[in-house]
């Protein structure tokens, strides 16, 4: 594993998520491993999880973390080549990657897509450009189009509900009242087509998520429908893929409620996280004992220091 | 002692005090009581002593930080049970506060009084909810109507100042430009109760503090004749608490100065800082040995470390 | 050494040249120096390189660091001694100093020129008033007038091209779209009057700089002839210092370009970053292998670890 830009860095996910279960097991098992190792970790975007989990990873390998907001600690960053820097931005990227890859041994990065430019957001400019200018390896700490550390510990919080049979997954749109990026969509819809489960998307028209991504899987438009004996039950809001970055739709119609909870196999209701109550679900839901998002949350860490350990190993 | 919310989780101050001196004399004696543990600092406001003497309070403990601006690192967060989260704010204090306690073993929150709303502060919610909602203890770095770190570094200022007899206390309001929280002024009140002390309140006509608080303490109208005799005079400035937020006044009669301290019994000078210079006392009270302003903020350091280690060893 | 704010604190730069080289190539021999001891890093202005390899530095060291943002997380600081604090700033300086003495073993500071006041900003107020209050050792990350830490990097830098002959370095002012600060400027300047190499300072009429700084070096207002014979072609742009914090002129005349550099004896390209590409300097000059600015950076890490070395061996 050279960079954690996405899912596909994981060789097998399988064996991946029972080392993440053995991480958590036993954290500081192996505390010298990071010794006189240092991970950057650098901000475009706000954080509560990521930056928790990860440093707490770091900490538990005996890592050291630095950590910076570019929004307003450092100089703003072009990316572009060629460009007369005459503008608001001070430093290219080249420049920033370079130096940074002289100061850590790995670096984290958290860039989120603009929603404005599609062919931007979907290039993975910010992401791209560090793994190109860099010397040492690169984690997506939620990119413009994929949030790989996310899937991961929702792969492990799957496995530890220990089925026996071959769960009924449903991703299912939610409302919001803001346009949110497509990342978290698209990197749990990749990680189920890796797990041996029946996998549905359900969504209002217009909400299509990149096709190259949902191929082959069966989508459904009538939500109640798409629940019916689910094992577990993934909301999450994005904003529309075809007429980018817009919100279509604002009612409560899709909105997760006890009541279409009980449309399921008694499933576990799942959300990476910050997520709005009464509007993505209800109170009732999120209180319940079906929620996994609190060990969502949790399992973050082992997630990230699994791919932490990996990057060390391997370097 | 579960968590630190206010003076009333210190089982016996004078105890307290004595312990915070003996870790002041040796800090680094329980250098290993802290490791592979993490102190989470969250910070919905500024900060300079209290940031800095918490961290190093921690480092002598071994204890690792992680510091959180939450103004504008992580989400907004929603404190109001049962809202429809569709405004500015996109995390519920519920998933905050319960994700936070899985990456942390003791979190440290700061969250001042709005000032605008009473009844909101004084059910003190952001503190409150954190503390109903984590799962592992929960440290008042200054609250909207509390903060107990500076009372005990406080009490512990006063103890070494060696005094063979009873002194004479005086808390004095002072003026200051900006309406500022009742905090401090409540938590020394509270604190010097529970020496043996003669105390003194005095302050302007409407500046009366928190009757709850300060029932059975002599409240003095007139500065001067309170000072006679003072052994220590603690100035701090806040606002009116019955025209709650409001400033009543802004003239210079209340400034501590040179002569006024000529009153006192060789008074020691308190402040919990920032103080304005030449505003809430001037630069020859500051400047001069009388002053005790520096120390205090040195005991902060020793404060939070009897904290932390009393929550670590009852964890 | 009792603080390092600017040049003069060096007593020998060759043997201090010599001593980071040491560092760099065992960065840990030392990895204990700086146990139970703790960096404070305080900024009022951005910082990728300094804030990163300062805090690296003290990381090799086994030095604990403590970083603060005044202009966000902390109170607005009062320089002026005798001032009525009625405005928006509010703590002094002496008690911000005095206080950050007690929580830390030594302090770095970063802040910038304000570029509107000449007088001021030649007075180092900031850095001044913190090695005046402080009982600590100040560092300085880049003041109104100085970047002590950058030039002591670029000696490195310079010595490591290993010369056999004396060298020919150039220092020329370069286009930029902002007024920027004298300090890159007037540190390098000092630093290689102290080298064994021919020195000569370029740029256009009007662009002096301090000429306190540059007596007895060659200016020579054309470019071209400058770069002739050239060994090094150390870029900078500053505004101007008669005119203080004026921009004379924005065309791209004095652009340095791959054409520019065969003008010179094979020149290596330095730059202290962050560096406006096709702007200061063309890209082909900046991706060619002759530009030394990213070992420029690399080396801030070691110059920041020899000064924290001396300053803790000291103390």
């Amino acid at each position: 594993m050279k960079h954690y830009l996405n899912l596909d860095a994981i060789p097998d996910l399988q064996s991946a998520i029972d080392e993440v279960i053995d991480l958590k097991n036993d954290p500081y098992a192996a505390e010298d491993l990071g010794r006189q190792k240092t991970l950057g970790m650098l901000f475009f975007n706000p954080s509560l999880r990521t930056r928790l989990s990860t440093q707490k990873a770091a900490q538990h390998l005996g890592l050291k973390t630095m950590i910076m907001n570019f929004s307003n600690e450092a100089w703003a960053l072009e990316f572009e080549d060629g460009t007369k820097m005459n503008g608001l931005r001070s430093e290219h990227i080249k420049e920033a990657a370079a130096v940074v890859s002289q100061y850590c041994d790995i670096v984290a990065i958290r860039a989120f897509a603009s929603l404005s430019n599609k062919e931007k957001d979907e290039e993975e400019q910010v992401l791209k450009c560090f793994a190109r200018y860099t010397s040492i390896p690169v984690i997506n700490m939620e990119s413009a189009t994929a949030h790989p550390l996310q899937a991961l510990a929702d792969a492990v919080t799957i496995k530890e509900q220990l089925f026996t049979k071959r769960p009924k997954i449903v991703l299912t749109w939610a409302p919001h009242p803001r346009a949110l990026p497509h990342a978290v969509g698209n990197s749990f819809t990749k990680m189920v087509q890796k797990l041996d489960a029946e996998f549905v998307i359900t969504q209002p028209k217009g909400y299509e998520l990149n096709p190259k991504i949902t191929k082959n899987i069966p989508l459904i438009y009538n939500q109640e429908k798409a629940l019916e004996g689910a094992d577990f039950v993934y909301a999450k809001n994005w904003c529309s893929y075809n007429d980018y970055g817009k919100i279509l739709r604002s009612d409560e119609e899709w909105m997760i409620t006890a009541e279409k909870m009980k449309l399921t196999n008694g499933a576990k209701f799942m959300h990476c996280l910050p997520i709005r109550r009464n509007i993505v679900a209800t109170d009732d839901v999120l209180d319940d004992s079906c929620s996994l998002v609190i060990e969502q949350a949790n399992n973050r860490t082992y997630a990230a220091q699994w791919v932490l350990k990996k990057l060390i190993e391997n370097g």
